[in-house]
């Protein structure tokens, strides 16, 4: 059977799978996600499909199973570890169609929702009901909740709130064998069983592919005070953040450092001074009296640590004018060149360490990192610019982003904080996880003996 | 082989795990934990171990995966679901003498502890550091973190804070061929290979022996404020935490019947009029100002759903008091027999629903049973009280506490919130997990092909 055959048989197989593309030029379109432009395969799909109906995902799953090749599915595309590339004559399964909220319970505090649905449209919903839905990546406005479970995505209040895993009650799942399973537990606690909605969090696709969650709601965020710090040493911006997280809770508390300041106020001049080594960036949701109380003692906290200087504001349009250089901070790295972003993570006391060491790292391999993150998590986005039309820029730029991974595992930490592995830290799991690897491999190997689920990402 | 020279066999076999019994009259106190006094099977141990490192955890289960013979892990046996009960002819490994705080890291906000380390003993060093440890299982003053993890044990202050899960880091866990392996991530946030670490957690010791595990630690809670409240309706009490949980997060948010408080004031007469049906009970920790603030709202939502009194206090002594029911509900059920401690949890808006279910579940089998618990979580303790020495009591109870868990599953909740599943409720899991089971199974049998680890517990 000649390749042409078999990939139209996989489509008429496909029939059942709801809108089936096999046109090159869309198919182009669907091959990567986000990741690292240039530096990791991405395969040509023989077909995608958008199904609408869990159905529909299984007919897919089926399909390719039949003809033995592998499925990748796919939400908006905006993984940043390259969980969502395409191999070769693979069905890509978008989710993108199955975007229905389908039950707000406001009494239970839950919402279910198909995987396609973006996380700005959850919270939009949630809110109408004077509810909210705490994780919120970056890419909140774009990026759907099926992609947030694969990846087990974070944000900035998950220093507070927890992460996506933390939000997820349960879920549908359709594995290797086309089977629809639901793990899990619609009630807010639950121990009946191994906790499986945790495992399929994270998991990059690799275990099956979410077709329906139900996830946990908080009341509405009471509106934060906000707290912007600047120092002249990151040993003194870490000390801050050490005992910052002592002693109360902030709902945001984000670093970025000089070089990614210098990149911002290139883009959007702030009036940042020349000596600037860190800026610290917190906030506090405690309320309208405990929110100003909190807020204060961070800043406190902070001139304690040194801070050359330090603003607070109880008003949520200041407080967003204080951090712009926070929302900057990536879109203007971007603008320098193509952007390597790195995602690891480090336990607390090691922070001003990774930063220092990324810092030497830039030096050694003469490439440009500004460094922006989570602190408060210990988990950083040293992020290296560099130009991908330059072979010599492109082999620093993965030198140091190696480095940099190799500096935070020597530093007890891990090599994906919230992006996830995809195709981007495979070679780096052995040194992570040891023995821990082939524990993870055994639970694939059970659940898709054949192998077919999104094969090479995530473990 | 005669069993008595297999049994020698064993136990010469068994040398490097340290401390070795096989007096039967000490084997006697190790056959079983605290759930349901006769009615669960419990074995007769060939010989228990009391490792004090995990190189001699490690011998024990060597010795018995030659010996072919299960491994039952075992803490401080305080378990109310028979995760704990031995086996014949098993190796009941107790982690009681692996009590040592490792490392208490203030800076970086963790605990490394033995698996043995009460968990009291944890949040009294964590205090030391004007830190805390979250999870506050009734056991709290005697249950090990050990057992906590093998249960995912929940607690009063989990509908804020989580359960034992959301504080687990990493752990080291001995599986069935004897490797100490390392799972989850010291960092606070890490999403490289599965979550295995939330995989063990829950698993009661199917799947492995934790022997060290670094926790999550807190900022000092803050001291809190608490409400009283009386219904003299199911369904309005039910309208009241509702209200509450979709406007705030209690630290803390209770409820007892009318079965339970009548016990609690035989036991101690506290002056609750004739007609209250339930009581709630609530705490805001949110601080000096909001804490206040929170609980006269939630006091105002008690109001306006009917409460017949409501009572606060921003004085924690005070608010021991008011709470004194909570505290004695458990106690003062067990003093009127033997009791059958049920774990199960629904939605919230089932809450109602399930508390008059259990009511006339109790008239239907003519038993007693005092219904209290977390509220807020939709998770209750439904306990039947009966005469062990009675068998058609015995049979009445049995059938109750199964009435019970069908009632919670036909209102979408699961067959158990917090306690586990241990021995009591294996029977169960079909109708919760359907599939889901399977999927579980399977990954037992790729960790422990020879299901020698706690084998016919919790899955």
């Amino acid at each position: 059977m000649s390749a042409v055959e078999s990939t139209r048989t996989l489509a008429e197989d496909l029939a059942g799978a709801g809108e089936v593309i096999t046109d090159p030029d869309v198919l182009e379109a669907y091959r990567r996600d986000q990741a690292a432009p240039g530096l990791l395969r991405a395969g040509v799909p023989a077909a995608l499909v958008r199904p609408t109906t869990t159905a529909q995902v299984q007919a897919a799953v089926r399909a390719a199973a039949a003809h033995g090749v592998p499925v990748v599915p796919r939400g908006a595309g905006s993984g940043l570890s390259g969980g969502a590339n395409a191999l070769d004559g693979c069905v890509v399964v978008s989710l993108e169609r199955m975007d229905r909220i389908v039950e707000l319970d406001a009494a239970g505090l839950t919402a279910t929702v198909q995987p396609g649905v973006v996380n700005a449209a959850l919270g939009t919903a949630a809110a109408a009901e004077g509810l909210w839905y705490a994780p919120d990546p970056a890419s909140r406005e774009f990026s759907t909740i099926g992609g947030n479970i694969a990846t087990n995505a974070g944000g900035l209040c998950c220093v507070k709130y927890g992460v996506t895993r933390d939000a997820l009650l349960t879920c549908e799942v359709v594995l290797a064998d086309g089977r629809a399973v639901r793990v899990g537990h619609r009630t807010r606690k639950g121990v009946a069983g191994y906790d499986l909605a945790g495992l399929v969090c994270g998991s990059e696709g690799t275990l099956g592919i979410v077709t329906e969650a139900t996830l946990r709601l908080l009341p509405a965020q009471p509106r934060a005070s906000t707290l912007a710090a600047t120092f002249s040493s990151l040993v003194e911006a870490g000390e801050a953040v050490a005992a910052i997280v002592r002693r109360v809770r902030p709902s945001m508390l984000e670093l970025l450092d000089r070089a990614t300041l210098q990149a911002v106020q290139e883009l959007e001049p702030l009036g940042y001074e020349d000596d600037v080594e860190a800026v610290l960036f917190a906030r506090s949701d405690a309320g309208p009296e405990a929110g100003p109380r909190e807020i204060a003692l961070m800043q406190e906290l902070c001139d304690a640590a040194g801070a050359t200087l330090s603003v607070v504001s109880d008003d949520p349009e200041e407080g967003r004018m204080i951090t712009a250089a926070r929302q900057l901070a990536y879109p203007a790295l971007e603008r320098k060149g193509t952007t390597l972003l790195d995602d690891v993570a480090v336990p607390l006391p090691q922070v001003p360490a990774l930063l220092a060491g990324v810092e030497a790292i830039a030096v050694e391999h003469d490439v440009l990192i500004g460094t922006f993150g989570h602190a408060g998590d210990g988990n950083m986005h040293p992020t290296v610019v560099y130009d991908h039309r330059d072979d010599d820029q492109v082999r620093r730029a993965r030198a140091a982003f190696d480095a940099i991974v190799a500096l935070a595992l020597s530093l007890g930490g891990t090599v994906s904080g919230e992006h996830g592995v995809g195709l981007l830290k495979t070679d780096h799991l052995d040194a992570e996880l040891g023995d821990a690897r082939a524990l993870g491999r055994a639970i694939k190997d059970a659940w898709d003996p054949a192998g077919t689920m999104n094969p090479g990402k995530a473990i």
